[in-house]
């Protein structure tokens, strides 16, 4: 049952105390968004580190304020220096957050999303297909047909929270945010979002780095999801196309302020 | 001999097609450019997917709509995971782009090439130097001394896709696209073009989107590269330099239609 | 002592050089970079290869104007890359500049840059983190508490210098060059800078490409400095955030004449 609109106080918190504390968060992701990620997190404070390797990806995440792991190009070196990551950081209760990108696709991705599961993510963000495609294969697998809607999404987001005891986030139009018992309806935005390459990657890396100063991680993430949200809106306001509408989001996740945040409406259920 | 100029209606309607069909493109490519061939690709309405290790480029050729292969920055496990692909590619008949880039820089990248152009390429995208390198190794290892008339570049072009049955497109200040019969010089575009990273390596995984939906892989060529003349032309005129020029390109590629694509001049014989 | 300004006529005169002669530069570097290193390089005329793997990285340093080596993704197979280029650069004499991206951090980025070092670097750029781990580590271990003061970097960079027989550049709010004799500090530049991913590294680039046109490498690398200064001056004062100073500065690298770079202040002792 969806409750009255919440203005976002805590998500303002939240964005403020990265930007306070500058938190460093290692994320090990894909070739393609490298550079947006890290010009995100740096937009929004944190300091970004992509530091991969199993050589030193482990003794990396022990230092780290929040590790993300995204297997967008994944190959065999990357997926040790992802494992050690996640092990050293669920060691010593650094938060982590998995991007399972196209984890649907091939069974090599199946087979590196089952291992990294078992390192117990803190929080798991990805699109609609990535998350039934996980939410099913953990219930027994059940074939992926549609992903097509809110529903759907927001029901695989309980379900695969509950059965992995994490926090699950899953993007699109709207972004649903689930901890198993508490769910969460962020909305905002523009549609030039998906048309820019590797949002959705970025979007990991901030719930990484408001996991690094939030323990709650069901408000982090909807702090993460609040901020993009908030700076695409007006982003988009004044873009001509995914081009500039990128260089603008930049510009305006640097600039997010509480009264910003604030306006973000977040449906709780 | 030259035909009257003729509008791109054609290309017109392939760019259509990639709009409306949203070809899964899997490219692997060199590192610098896989942030914008892949935003490049999002802006007409492609699905790009960067694959590229052998323990899942040949199983996701499989299932992709176009493959393009860029050798930009490579090394032995990403040569692996490119024959996979090309092999697989070729195997289910799906269409595959070769970029060969600096190929005549080393032995290395020569070797390289040699070995993907047994999976025949459906179409070859290079600068005038490389493919001239490749036209004349190919005829026996006559250097190439100078890379600077466009005539060279159509007569090299035309060996080479006689030679290996393909279809050669040579990017420069205009385009030729040869299948060693028909030959078409498309211009447009604009002087700041090549002081933009990786826009080679993104006509390419153009070519490779309108490979995906239209048969004749000529008329694909000509296509991908009318669009980039159209939007390149357009984003040159409201450009400071080649900063503000690559924010517009994106944007102008997502807003071609067919008015801007028909304007495009094509000099075919 | 400091003199009192000097116009950047030297510098202005290598920034031509590198327009008119466009050196190709080799540059070996992170994952997060590669875009924006080689699209600086362009904006100033310079050329860029990202060419790394071992297989054809110590051929190519042997054709190469200049080398650039950045150990900000590091993993065994690339650290062999930069082995190979470093020695061949050293052995033909072309410049070759370090980039010890946390060099801090891990055991094994100490131990890469241990092993790079031996190929005596023309020039190494890093941020004062960076050479002042590097300059107590060559002097014995003492630790890093506090990497805040210009003056300590300044005596950090002169030591490191001397003991390495190089050029040593920390940048920063504002820029030290040093060759262990002679000391510059190069002022301009802006606040959104630091924000910016990977401008450190495109300096380091542009140094290479500095070092290629100019012998005298303490000179090449002020004049880099004075580059990125001007630029990002001129960017700071049209940008909103950090995402359209990106996009300003590569346009006003590729505007910098004589009359912008000579009004950089640089203070020589």
């Amino acid at each position: 049952m969806s409750s009255p609109v919440t203005p976002s106080t805590t998500s303002a918190a939240i964005a403020a105390a990265v930007r306070e504390s500058s938190p460093l968060v290692q994320y090990l992701t894909n070739f393609v968004s490298m550079d947006i990620a890290a010009n995100v997190l740096n937009a929004v404070g944190a300091s970004p580190a992509m530091v991969h390797d199993a050589h030193e990806s482990g003794e990396f995440a022990r230092i780290a304020s929040a590790v993300g792991i995204n297997i967008g190009t994944p190959s065999p070196s990357w997926v040790d220096g992802m494992l050690a990551a996640a092990e050293a950081a669920h060691d010593v209760g650094t938060p982590w957050v998995l991007d399972p990108v196209a984890v649907g696709a091939t069974a090599y991705r199946r087979d590196i999303v089952a291992r990294l599961v078992e390192h117990s993510p803190t929080v798991i963000r990805g699109n609609a297909s990535e998350i039934l495609a996980l939410a099913t294969s953990q219930a027994g697998g059940r074939g992926v047909d549609s992903v097509a809607t809110s529903s759907d999404a927001m029901d695989g987001a309980a379900a695969l929270a509950r059965e992995l005891s994490t926090v699950v986030v899953v993007t699109g139009v709207e972004d649903v945010v689930s901890d198993g018992t508490r769910t969460a309806v962020v909305h905002g935005g523009h549609h030039f979002m998906p048309m820019v390459t590797a949002l959705g990657c970025s979007a990991t890396a901030l719930v990484a780095a408001c996991c690094a100063v939030e323990d709650d991680a069901f408000e982090a993430s909807i702090a993460a999801m609040a901020m993009l949200a908030a700076a695409g809106e007006r982003a988009g306001a004044r873009s001509a196309g995914p081009g500039s509408f990128r260089v603008g989001l930049i510009d305006e996740l640097s600039l997010l302020d509480d009264t910003r945040l604030a306006s973000v409406r977040v449906d709780r259920s």
